[in-house]
């Protein structure tokens, strides 16, 4: 028979206990930023009827990405590849018994038929933290200082990060109002905005042109304008008459007066999906070698309502666990993580019976053990516990049994102690 | 445009906050007991090809409750309903980089497409608790302790369940040499004895005619000799010749040392999955309501070998999310369990700069803090704070922000104190 490959599915990866602590210390962060602006975890299916996601992510999410079936059944299903139509399903069959506004998150892992590369592989696990029923300013300015608490507990600087905000809705004014482009060239515009820092001016110019058409001339040159704004004092006076405007000025100083610095105002910053009805924002890394979005968020009022119930706002954002390693790695900013297990005990000669009481007790003291089974030699234990980077090595032989006197061994510190069971316990607690 | 349905896919679960945090009450004392043996954590992809299962899992998971789809390249790939395959690829691709014994766990979903029902559905989760390269019985007793120590962690007491051995190295001897079965037969004979607790006794023993064709009068006699063997001294002779009996004897010699009394030995202990090589066990709710198999496990030590690396020995077990639950429920052992948010401040006028300022302090000191940002009046945001069963509120207002000292009020015990800010923080957190 043919041997099996040991290789994962393309695109995905499989986390070894190295990198599953990795994954774990982001996770907890997430968690524990989360939970302490008082939003609840809550979980959702892997699989969701395709529907879900054609009303609204987008069509090359829907046509491209999406890992889609029809099961048994018949029914056409969809691997995630997002959360938020998840969680908007959610919101609504719950309609009337959740308290508002609804603070929600998840840490869930999705799938996307995509080229893998850095930073984007097929599986992948996202943080998704979302606000539901509060339509306010305040409650956007919240999803912002969340996310940009997490990038301080990460240890980032606020020099290391640049937060970057635009509205929907002036976008929109921008392309009508001002642009004069139909709806059409507003979302071939939007796409172009979107591949901004992806392609060279020229071309970006060249490909403006051809949306503009016979208007060319003078759209370039409004386009000009837009780009050389570095405020939003620089725009243009036509769209500082936009509604949207306030609102933007709103966020700004409450989160200025919140003590967030890495904040910009950018106009192009378009977000991808066709959900967003207000503000958007993204968090970009500043650093040379990863210039970057990180994540991003912002406001989808209409999401809800499209599941037939009285409509309700919401406001989120969903940071992904591959460009937060990337981001930990290129800043120096991950922690050497140890492993979860305490305490190797190497057993030698004939113990194993009390070998075994004494792990069960040292388990019942809340310290994670790990204990030998094997007849294999002391060197050979010894070997195996220093591979598994287990920052304690107890050893337990027939003296130490009839004296009740261990042997242990800090690695890092390089030092032995000899102690009794409470003292043992004292020690690695520390 | 016609509504979206609000409900999950058939057989799936949403979790919302209150059932998530049954979820995650239950996921971290499977993490506590795991970590407190020494396994470390790993995930693995959601999606694997679909000849991972095609070679060991059996027809009935692969052929009628594997999802399976070609994906937009063409690779056919499954959502993983088990986790076994999966991490037996992992130590195959790192056959000669791991420690032995290598102790690995992970909690995950699976799916599987199967008629829903208590306790079952078709998206599950599951811990996976795993040693490789360990071919001791003491290997087997240690995946059996923390089996049980699970069980007493969830505070089930030890005549709640019983932990059912056996050996598939003593069927296969009790099939071939005294039930004197061909291999086909054997195979039909293991499936019947899984089946036994599902029909009765009439239509077992019928079946089993059938299987013994026209051997069946010597057949049934030896098989009702096995089903009233309450021990194993009680089997007849011929069996008690099998190599693997030794084995058990062990097995049981040190699970009894360690003080577990929930064992049994039962004979006719088959589990469904075809990969067993050796020990098999099963944890049974000894409930009248819930009498059924809440999880179990067993040795395979012919997996990692089929990935073309040399063989290695592998017990382990897989406790589920939903049969867990249910056990845990029949026995009124779920304890009450609360919000993750500590407090919520609700907001009097016009002090919205200062509250901020005051959730930001608490958040600091570690205190989940859920803040008010809308002008709601205030019995209307007393209202949300109770509906979310949150345990403290507490009140700012102008006064408060003049003073310093705040009301704040112990839901459970109907309680309000004026604290200052230290007094405020140590209250909670105690």
């Amino acid at each position: 028979m043919k041997s099996l490959s040991s290789q994962p599915y393309k695109g995905t990866r499989d986390f070894y206990p190295e990198d599953k602590r990795v994954q774990n210390y982001i996770f907890s962060i997430w968690k524990s930023v989360s939970e302490s602006f008082g939003y609840e975890e809550y979980g959702a299916p892997v699989l969701e009827p395709l529907e879900l996601y054609a009303a609204k992510s987008g069509n090359e999410l829907v046509n491209e990405q999406t890992y889609t079936f029809t099961d048994r059944g018949g029914r056409t299903v969809a691997v995630r590849p997002e959360m938020t139509p998840s969680i908007c399903r959610m919101v609504a069959a719950k309609r009337q018994e959740l308290a508002y506004p609804a603070r929600l998150y998840s840490i869930a892992n999705f799938m996307r038929y995509e080229r893998p590369q850095r930073g984007r592989e097929r599986e992948f696990w996202q943080l998704n933290v979302d606000i539901f029923g509060d339509d306010s300013v305040a409650a956007e300015a919240e999803i912002i200082m969340l996310s940009d608490k997490i990038m301080k507990k990460f240890g980032a600087k606020p020099e290391d990060y640049t937060i970057k905000i635009n509205n929907r809705k002036l976008v929109n004014f921008m392309m009508a109002q001002y642009l004069e482009l139909d709806a059409s060239s507003s979302q071939l515009m939007a796409k172009l905005f979107d591949r901004r820092n992806k392609i060279s001016e020229d071309d970006f110019i060249d490909q403006a042109k051809e949306i503009f058409g016979d208007k060319a001339e003078a759209g370039i040159s409004k386009i000009k304008t837009l780009l050389s704004a570095k405020t939003m004092a620089d725009l243009p006076g036509e769209i500082l008459t936009s509604s949207a405007i306030h609102e933007i000025q709103q966020l700004f100083t409450i989160l200025e007066k919140a003590g967030i610095t890495s904040l910009t105002f950018d106009i192009t910053l378009m977000r991808g999906l066709d959900y967003y009805t207000g503000m958007v924002f993204e968090v970009f890394d500043n650093h040379p070698d990863n210039n970057r979005a990180l994540f991003g968020g912002g406001r989808y009022d209409g999401l809800v309502g499209l599941f037939g119930v009285e409509p309700v706002s919401a406001v989120g954002v969903a940071p992904g666990g591959t460009t937060m390693e990337n981001f930990l790695q290129t800043h120096n900013l991950l922690p050497k993580l140890q492993s979860s297990t305490d305490v190797y005990v190497v057993t030698l000669g004939d113990v194993s019976r009390e070998a075994l009481k004494l792990a069960s007790e040292m388990r019942d003291a809340g310290i994670n053990t790990e204990l030998n089974l094997s007849e294999k030699k002391f060197d050979k234990q010894l070997k195996t516990a220093l591979k598994k980077g287990i920052p304690f090595i107890l050893f337990i032989g027939e003296d130490e049994v009839k004296s009740g006197i261990y042997t242990i061994k800090n690695i890092a510190k390089s030092e032995e102690y000899k102690v009794n069971f409470t003292e043992l316990t004292k020690l690695i607690k520390e």
